[in-house]
């Protein structure tokens, strides 16, 4: 099982590209900040300072405006893909895969990631196209 | 089955339950329009003019400020609450009901409802506190 995550974004892939990898730009839309500079084979801490937690990736592979692969939560791999398209917009598509099938938790372990990863691109949006933050606002379900 | 999700949105209750029932509102953050002012008893047509699509929804209860509950897409049952906080923020929370346990589409029905209120509740967080439009963007996975 995986799930898949898709948002047209009114800019550049490189634009895009970048504020994921630079540690200034991801705590307009995502996590609070990186502890670097994104780059393959690195593990990068990633912070969130409201919930005071925080977490390593490991990059597999990254492909300057184009695709991120990375490792976190055991051994699910998230891949980000940068898709330019006409008029300078891009879709930015996010896969996760790793969920075990067989887990009785799975239904809600799928909604707990759907619900991130649509929420991290909607914050995307609003960061990209207008400088506005949005992020560490979503309640998850007491 | 059910989905649950909840946004905290830095505006009063009363404006953001306005942006809901106002048919000049609701195309900020959601459909591009209502037919007519969401009031209890009445069926309203809501349209999506980007995806040249409507459908009906039926209002069951409509507490002033406080909650909202339609019925759509069959027998599924939508119940909005309008939740206070200080400092004037509000959280909205969306509970979705009326899914099929044993329907075999029933984990794809599931992270698409999921998907389609985290964005839209987003959406809303841009336009209540920014008046940016994030909506009609996502793209459904092909």
């Amino acid at each position: 099982m995986n799930t898949v995550s898709q948002m047209r974004i009114q800019k550049p892939a490189e634009e895009i590209f970048e504020a994921f990898v630079d540690p200034e730009k991801i705590g307009g839309f995502w996590f609070s900040s990186s502890s670097e500079r994104w780059q393959e084979g690195k593990t990068v801490t990633l912070t969130y300072k409201e919930y005071d937690a925080e977490g390593d990736i490991k990059i597999i592979e990254l492909l300057e405006n184009e695709k991120i692969v990375f490792e976190w939560a055991g051994s699910h791999a998230v891949t980000i893909h940068f898709l330019p398209e006409q008029s300078n917009s891009t879709i930015v598509k996010v896969k996760e895969d790793g969920f075990d099938n067989k887990d009785e938790n799975l239904i809600s372990q799928l909604l707990d990631n759907k619900e991130g990863w649509v929420y991290m691109l909607t914050c995307l949006k609003g960061y990209m196209e207008y400088g506005v933050s949005l992020r560490a606002s979503l309640i998850k379900q007491g």
